[in-house]
């Protein structure tokens, strides 16, 4: 036989099984969002490489795929004819969602209702190193209002929060911050200009712990007196209330900084009237890595399985500014499917039926029995049971085996008896028990998966 | 203002109106699916070019997207610089389903369990020129078995071809034939190597009538004998069984067309035992472009509405030996989206709901009014009612306009009139009729779409 054939490293295929789970994850995800309001979007797979290149960084750039023009001249060409191509690539496989979404608003923006609210699960695709955890293809599971400044909308986003977890079954904590917070306190500490590399040190502080962050702020060009300012901020206790109280002390001289400690007073006072059923935790050394957040950011963690974040986002005010189209502020949060569903397989969060594709096997023992089982069949897909009929005749054992691996949780059998007594013998496959129902009444079984 | 952005040609973004439509189209196709006992499969977007080369002809091979090996030189490169990559390109979009899903077979082969019924929905991507009706980008939506040259799973996709369009409120005929039966024809005037010539030509019946059919006939070599012996196959008339009855004389030589015509008499006999709701109709001159079937092809028209197979599909016997495993039968048809949404749209089949995907807008006309509504909010949405409140406090014009525009059929006013009477203003958009609610019944009022 020919060599097995394989697919390209860092892409993955998704066997029924996996499939649907994941449609398990994304349904319930969907749901939550059609409760909210918010509406499906699709962007195509392709952009122009215009719409792509400068937005993610340098880094980012080289990691886009790109596709060659022409159909016809890619494989097997002379060095001569590539020559003759002086552009090769003018499309690239979208990255993100955020990019395509903040395309399709200035693009769309005069058939649009503002604001305007948008779910879109699609994969993205990134040149990166393969790795444990790490693909190139992936699916995005992002929800965005853009149009508003309306702090209803993180209260809406952390609401979304809540319930998908709920849905799925995962505690999780969730952690919020500000970037207007982040830029007081460089400002408060006398490093306005240093705002980056404050954040990103403080943001390593559960990682490293406070001296080794002190370390890295002084490397960082700080002074040891900003940095003895900066301390009592990182070792604040408390309520997320009472946080924000001392907080409004040592930040009083910023501006930008009480902004958002009064942001984030307003949201907990939402959360609380909302009586939120979540945990929420103001973390000052919350940073995330995009830059283009400019206020309340979040973070999700799953309470019972440490795999990193699992959902997270935050409010942006110039999104569509990289397309010209100024002064739409939105916020959204994307939520990360790969790892929640690697915390709901270690969790054993998967209901039983997520797992089970057919219900009801009819066996097939010959062409009279497959005759009288034919209708039965009907009867129940009519009814809304998933059921099949082996479609071969032959020997009951190859028929139960498939039923085993398929994990089919109901076996009908008729056979001769059967068909004399006009009862089906129904198995079931868990628990080895077997009855009798008639023909008739089978179609009012319970065939629970 | 920057000048718009734009999308790669024959791509399309998917606007929410739309995508609520096409989802409500997958729904529909997937339900039956799974009634059926077919489970999810996905594949990567990208293939190795050694999978997907060689498999569509060479028009096919022109009309892949190829994507450039390695993420960092694509764009702006030198001559020089392209030089030095003697293979640029070793990935590819995928451009159908079927590939795809044979070389999923062929590489997990001692995973799964055959028969194995999957089904697949997911774009493809071709390079074809763009124009009204072909896109660049666009989904299939397969369903098929493989591992069993049972006629059953023949009957299955036809019942699954009836429920679906009956859910979808599309009237259809569905047009069969059988590839033996076209060997058969071929060989029973004597050109048994011309079978695709005779296809071909006979493929044009309805388009261009039996003179000109059987001038191109002469042209493509054959004799007017045989012609002759031709025409009174393509005459036929009657029921199925009828045609197969005279056809079984005609073809009495053929081994493989008396082959093919009892297939179709066990097929045509289980339709009618099934009492299947849908007009099938033996069609002879049905061909169907693809190569690799080898038994029963199938075709769906709309009976309502011009434009071509809105589903088609057939038998194959030997879809996996290209990639090394021999003996693998299997039978599926796929439906064509894109024109099953427009012969919806055009038909006007949506159902109200489907274009809406918030129930109910509460207005925002303050904060202690929002105060009020929030928890009324969170009951619907715990009621499964799709509902928002507009996030901004402000004009109610402003807000009634926003309710219009994203068609919400229901505004639930709250104001300084309602908080001193405990009754919410409910306003029926599409009829203008208010009615006051109370706030502690709102969550049980009905709120249809």
């Amino acid at each position: 036989m020919a060599q097995k054939p394989t697919i390209p490293k860092g892409t993955r295929d998704f066997s029924p099984a996996e499939m649907m789970r994941r449609q398990y994850i994304f349904d319930t995800i969907k749901g939550v969002f059609r409760t909210y309001g918010f509406a499906p979007l699709e962007t195509p797979a392709m952009e122009n490489l215009s719409t792509l290149l400068g937005k993610y960084g340098d880094e980012g750039d080289k990691l886009l795929f790109k596709i060659l023009n022409s159909g016809d001249y890619a494989v097997g060409l002379t060095d001569d004819e590539v020559r003759r191509f002086s552009k090769i690539s003018e499309k690239g496989l979208r990255y993100d969602l955020t990019v395509p979404f903040a395309r399709y608003v200035v693009q769309h923006q005069n058939e649009l209702s503002f604001p305007f609210k948008r779910y879109q699960i699609q994969p993205v695709w990134r040149a990166d190193r393969p790795q444990k955890g790490r693909y190139r293809e992936f699916y995005q599971c992002d929800v965005d209002v853009i149009g508003t400044r309306s702090l209803l909308c993180e209260v809406e986003l952390i609401e979304i929060v809540e319930r998908v977890f709920r849905a799925l079954g995962i505690r999780v904590v969730l952690k919020m911050n500000n970037r207007k917070i982040l830029c007081g306190i460089a400002e408060a500490i006398g490093y306005a200009d240093k705002m980056m590399d404050i954040t990103v040190a403080i943001d390593k502080l559960d990682k490293i712990g406070l001296d080794n962050v002190k370390a890295e702020l002084l490397e960082r060009g700080l002074t040891q007196d900003a940095i003895d300012r900066l301390q009592p901020i990182l070792e604040l206790t408390g309520s997320n209330m009472q946080k924000l109280d001392k907080l409004s002390t040592l930040l009083a001289g910023s501006e930008v900084g009480m902004l958002g400690i009064e942001e984030m007073r307003t949201l907990f006072g939402y959360l609380d009237r909302e009586r939120i059923d979540l945990p929420v935790e103001l973390d000052l050394s919350l940073a995330r890595g995009l830059n283009y957040y400019t206020g309340a950011i979040f973070e999700v963690k799953a309470l019972d399985f440490a795999i990193g974040s699992i959902c997270g986002g935050g409010r942006y005010d110039d999104l569509t500014g990289i397309f010209g189209l100024k002064g739409l502020s939105g916020v959204g949060i994307s939520f990360g499917a790969d790892r929640i569903y690697d915390v709901m397989c270690a969790l054993e969060l998967f209901p039983a039926s997520v797992n089970c594709s057919t219900q009801v096997l009819f066996v097939n023992l010959g062409s009279d029995e497959e005759t009288a089982v034919l209708p039965m069949l009907r009867d129940l897909r009519d009814a809304g049971v998933a059921a099949e009929i082996y479609p071969e005749s032959g020997k009951m054992k190859k028929q139960m085996e498939y039923a085993n691996r398929r994990a089919i949780p109901y076996v009908v059998i008729v056979g001769s008896e059967e068909l004399a007594s006009g009862a089906a013998t129904v198995k079931n496959m868990q628990t080895g028990e077997q009855r009798q129902v008639s023909f008739d009444e089978l179609s009012e079984a319970v065939f629970s998966c």
